[in-house]
């Protein structure tokens, strides 16, 4: 609750909006210094490599000048207000030199060192945020390794020197990485906008980044890695926008039980549950990639490629093998080869000798020249029922791949997606490094070409995506629900008793079967009376969590004479399992058979808050994990698509002869359930288990129930 | 069968072994040319470059000398017999030049032209093999790139000329892909000892090139690139002994049901079902890769690095984030990291800050030098309870990588498995390199590193498997299955009546209920009395195949009047649904319940003859696909293995309070239907459906089976 608190507490601070940070016109190295060994000669020595064409201020007591420019022995003798402080210096006199930054007025500071949160450093860290309070400051890190951005010139990192600019921005939690990852695109000839390494994020966080990339026009593809985060609903909210526009890619490390530890570990970061992650990326429509190397692949595509007007796809090939390896990837990834033998033949018959393969692949076979590639690209490009194109090349005896880059380069339009896999050796990988200079999506293996094409097909899917309507408002009584609520506060529960949570449900409009609470054999036997056999006994206790294993609960009682015997066997039973229990009652209902048992839980997520979670009761969620989580609150839409997730789906459907499920009745009860945990938050857990569906037209109905607050209030 | 026939040939010619092919004394290049935009060309500079040491014969009626070489107008007139013929002519030539190889002697050809099998010329292929059979001759190709062995200098193919040698021998059935991949090779410096291309196995493939390279001690990790076989059982039984010895690495393109159209289109291979490749695969003990670039990480793993004494493993980083990544990946790898912290912290003490962690992964802090990255290393190779050791590194601000390498390398003792990954840019890259050259296993990505060791200890779990002990021979009266088989032979029948299937599968020494056939009312009230109720009444008809939708099954008949209105009702249903259909008779059968229901199949793959499936009704296999697939025959282990291979095993083993089924049961009842498959291999599809898996103890029960045979003897 901290979190929360504290993210309130910072909307509330004027939000001057990111400018200045990565268009400063005043610009401090605190802590810069002469010795090519120091982090403060290298934050001076890329800022003044790259060209920063503002005012550059280094700061050090010690020097007079650096690098050619005058060196100030403290920010406070800076002739003007600053806009950003690249702050170099060790973490233990970090305070002290944010404080003559407060006082001689600074919009934004790079606190570089590490030593904070991340050893375990809170209070440290925490004394960061309040000297930027008190001045309005906003700053990034710290445990960073700095700022970059290609339209201002700015380089302000202790990392590579000579980044090449393009078009997607870069958010890193780790700096390591952030560092190793940037000499990659170096390397690879990937084109950066922006990086922006957020480290302890004990101010600005990849949200508030994101929302700055999202409004640059410079910036075509967000990549951010991600170990944990405070504001995942912020996040998922944010980028349910932004990926309207431009895409987002996620490496969201700690996805193993282990992982998520070593993060924890790592960055002291917050780590929700991954399967969370995994289900708000794909609500928001962010891609998550599985690792740096695949996402910066799916970034090439992304930044340089237009979008498919349909599904249409075609593999261009000199290679059976690589036809067959690429054909492999793209039914995996779901990409469509168009199999219209006859459009074809007709397309490509010109480029392919006779013994080609004309059934896509499209087989030029070993002795394609670029010419050959030449009139099949033509042919892939002028046809309109194409919509996407997959170029591979095997290097061949005696062949110059450059030739073929060219020939592609030449007669590619821009009209169409094209991704392209040349394999070979230097020669192909100087082949790839032409066509992706040319703005065309070029990789080493084919795999990767067909990969990277389909982040582009799922990327439009988000965006082709309808936004969620607003909802009609709930016709819920709020006010009963919350009432039951404060009837167990004031009792000082956190767990709620059978009756209570029955009863919050119905308020919420599911369907319960009818029962009573009764505190005798009498009103029990009443209550049958009132019901109708067949019925079902339950114990009510808050200490009773698993009523089967304690003897607890009695079904199928088919007259007077079963309850009877139920009963007095059953408070016999619990009495010797539980024997100092309260005991609330007995539950008497109606015994249900019929339909399918589903399994819906809400939980909160520490990085995502309010979530729901469903799947199909017996082995299915228990042995075959067979289960789908969403961020609360659901569209009536996405309540409906979660139920298709699981794999057992089939099961609704009615299979063998089976009825179909009520399954609309369970989407609107996993709407409504949505609904109820994202109101309340302080809703820790709740099991529905089970809620059984019933044949389509009969509804779903509540069979057993669990809940649990996280506080009183 | 075509292709059964033809193995047997085969392998009635006397084999000369493969010496010769790799280590020809007297070598002639047929289509040599001084042309250097023909393969003959390059086949011959590609020899001469790297030293071919032995005789060599270039022969081109046009020419006097190629390369400094004598070249002869026909290898008629070469002065002495030939180990090995390269014929690097056009497809038509190819036959004449085989009979003068033939006439004057030559043991092995390597046939490159293309223009053969892989575009429908069937019968030209065939000539070929008539050729080298009437001289007694062996030989490589069709539609191939050549043949490559270090040890004799021998680079015979049209592929790059400087192949790097090493300790990885590749059989690529793609020419094309076999000259990139080679490419890659020597861009990476990725030893090989080998390549034989295969192409269109028309005489010499997979499994005669993989006996010999077994045999090899140059040799010591085996990839091969396959599209189809037709020798899937000789395969995997080669392999079984073979992974003992060296690890076998598969790349199978095809799995995906659009690339396995497009393999067959490709080298007219006959594709099986890639999920019995997998499962053949497992079996065999090869190790499957997804791609041929996960290929050779693997092998370069498998090829430098010794096996791990045991399951813990420790990663050491320098960034945390990259530690998080490939924790991640070990986690799905299952790879274990050990996690006693006392001892962790004993070991790494020294080499990691105060603010590093020492949980494993051992964050060394962005601060390490070299030395920390020694003490660790050398802690890590010193301490007996740690097996593996993977080392990751994340170049920071003015750090030389190559320095980082170095000291790994000189610390590292080659006593237990160790993989590196190094990320940076250009100078990791060389540092990767460096340490490849000292023989540790180093890589550009943390999950290449980590998937790369998964592999080697996937390889010792298949070393360390039990060799499958002699099985008892079953005491099966197989001379009355045979009988059985025969009564439908006779009659001209594939399909099987249900009655015969029952009788064979109680030979075999299944459980099946008693039943009797009845051919009119009277006999079946008979049957009833005889039986006792309750019962089961099916139809019995060859064309009747899916009784149910026929009307012609009826269960659970309690008695007499049950038995007679469901006799006249089905009869009537039957002669509805298929009024033209043979009436055999009516089966009468106890009804039976309880237990689980179980699928077990068996058919006939193309590639690797007679298969099992098993699975759990219901659902299980129709909607979830939980299958499970072997070769047959299988032995005890293997079916029980088998069993456990099921996602939804648990449901046999018995959850939420329901009794363990009878698994040994069901585990020898696959292992008969197995070795029933193996001796009848004319049995095409065998469908036992539902088996039905009792509590233990109580065995389980042929309830309903099917049976086709493929052929009438």
């Amino acid at each position: 609750m901290a979190d929360r608190k504290e993210t309130l507490q910072r909307a509330a601070v004027k939000q001057p909006g990111l400018a200045s940070l990565f268009n400063p016109q005043a610009l401090a190295v605190i802590g810069a210094s002469a010795n090519p060994e120091k982090v403060g000669y290298k934050v001076m020595y890329n800022l003044v490599q790259n060209g920063f064409p503002n005012r550059l201020y280094p700061i050090n007591p010690h020097t007079a000048e650096i690098l050619g420019y005058r060196c100030y022995r403290s920010v406070l003798e800076v002739p003007e207000e600053l806009d950003l402080a690249i702050i170099a210096v060790p973490a233990p006199i970090v305070p002290q030199v944010m404080e003559e930054c407060g006082r001689r007025g600074t919009r934004f500071l790079v606190i570089l060192a590490s030593g904070f949160a991340e050893v375990g450093r809170i209070a440290e860290e925490r004394e960061l945020v309040e000297i930027t309070r008190r001045y309005g400051m906003r700053f990034l890190g710290p445990n960073i390794f700095g700022i970059y951005y290609a339209p201002t010139k700015m380089n302000a990192t202790f990392g590579p020197t000579e980044i090449l600019p393009g078009k997607i921005a870069l958010i890193t939690q780790s700096g390591a990485l952030g560092i190793a990852l940037t000499g990659k695109t170096i390397m690879e000839e990937i084109g950066l906008v922006a990086i922006a390494s957020v480290g302890n994020k004990a101010d600005l966080d990849e949200v508030e980044l994101l929302e700055f990339f999202a409004a640059d026009p410079q910036a075509r593809t967000i990549i951010i890695y991600l170990e944990g985060t405070r504001r995942g609903r912020e996040l998922l909210q944010l980028a349910r926008q932004v990926v309207r526009e431009k895409p987002i890619i996620a490496i969201k490390a700690g996805r193993s039980q282990k992982g998520a530890r070593a993060a924890a570990s790592h960055t002291g970061a917050l780590a929700g549950s991954d399967a969370v992650f995994s289900a708000g990326f794909e609500q928001a429509g962010i891609l998550r990639a599985p690792d740096p190397d695949e996402a910066f692949n799916w970034a090439r595509a992304l930044a340089s490629q237009p979008l498919p007007a349909g599904r249409n796809t075609v593999i261009i090939t000199n290679g059976g093998g690589v036809g067959v390896l690429a054909t492999d990837a793209a039914e995996e990834q779901g990409i469509y080869l168009l199999d219209d033998l006859p459009l074809l033949e007709r397309l490509f018959r010109e480029a392919a000798p006779e013994f080609g393969s004309l059934k896509n692949p499209i087989d030029l076979t070993g002795m394609a020249t670029p010419n050959e590639y030449r009139l099949a690209l033509r042919g892939a490009l002028e046809e309109e029922r194409l919509h996407a194109i997959i170029i591979l090349y095997c290097m061949g005896a005696e062949q110059i791949p450059r030739d073929f880059a060219q020939a592609i380069i030449e007669e590619y339009d821009g009209t169409k997606p094209l991704v392209v896999a040349m394999l070979g050796g230097a020669e192909t990988v100087e082949a790839v490094k032409l066509l992706n200079r040319a703005g065309i999506a070029a990789y080493d293996e084919p795999e990767e070409a067909v990969r990277a094409l389909a982040a582009l097909y799922r990327w439009k899917d988000y965006r082709d995506r309808p936004l969620p309507r607003g909802e009609p408002e709930l016709e819920v009584d709020w006010a009963g629900i919350e009432a039951v609520l404060k009837g167990a506060w004031t009792e000082g529960r956190l767990q709620f008793l059978e009756p209570e949570v029955k009863e919050i449900l119905q308020l919420l409009g599911l369907e319960v079967p009818e029962y009573r609470v009764a505190h005798s054999l009498k009103e029990a036997l009443q209550a049958g009376e009132e019901l109708g056999y067949p019925l079902v006994l339950k114990i009510i206790s808050e200490q009773i969590l698993h009523k089967t294993e304690a003897g607890g609960i009695r079904l199928n009682l088919r007259g007077e004479r079963d309850l009877r015997g139920a009963y007095q066997e059953m408070l016999a039973a619990v009495g010797r399992s539980y024997p100092r229990a309260p005991l609330r009652g007995v539950l008497v209902t109606k015994f249900i058979t019929g339909g399918v048992e589903a399994i819906v839980g809400a939980s909160r997520d520490p990085s995502f808050g309010p979530t729901v979670m469903f799947g199909l009761g017996g082995i299915y969620v228990e042995v075959l994990k067979d289960v789908v989580f969403r961020v609360a609150p659901l569209s009536h839409q996405e309540a409906r698509e979660m139920i298709g997730k699981i794999r057992s789906a089939a099961l609704l459907r009615g299979i063998r002869g089976e009825l179909r499920k009520d399954i609309e009745a369970l989407a609107e009860a996993l709407y409504r359930i949505a609904a109820l945990v994202a109101r309340f938050p302080e809703i820790s857990e709740l099991d529905i288990n089970p809620l059984r569906v019933m044949p389509e037209g009969e509804g779903c109905l509540v069979l057993d129930a669990r809940m649990t607050i996280s506080e009183v209030r």
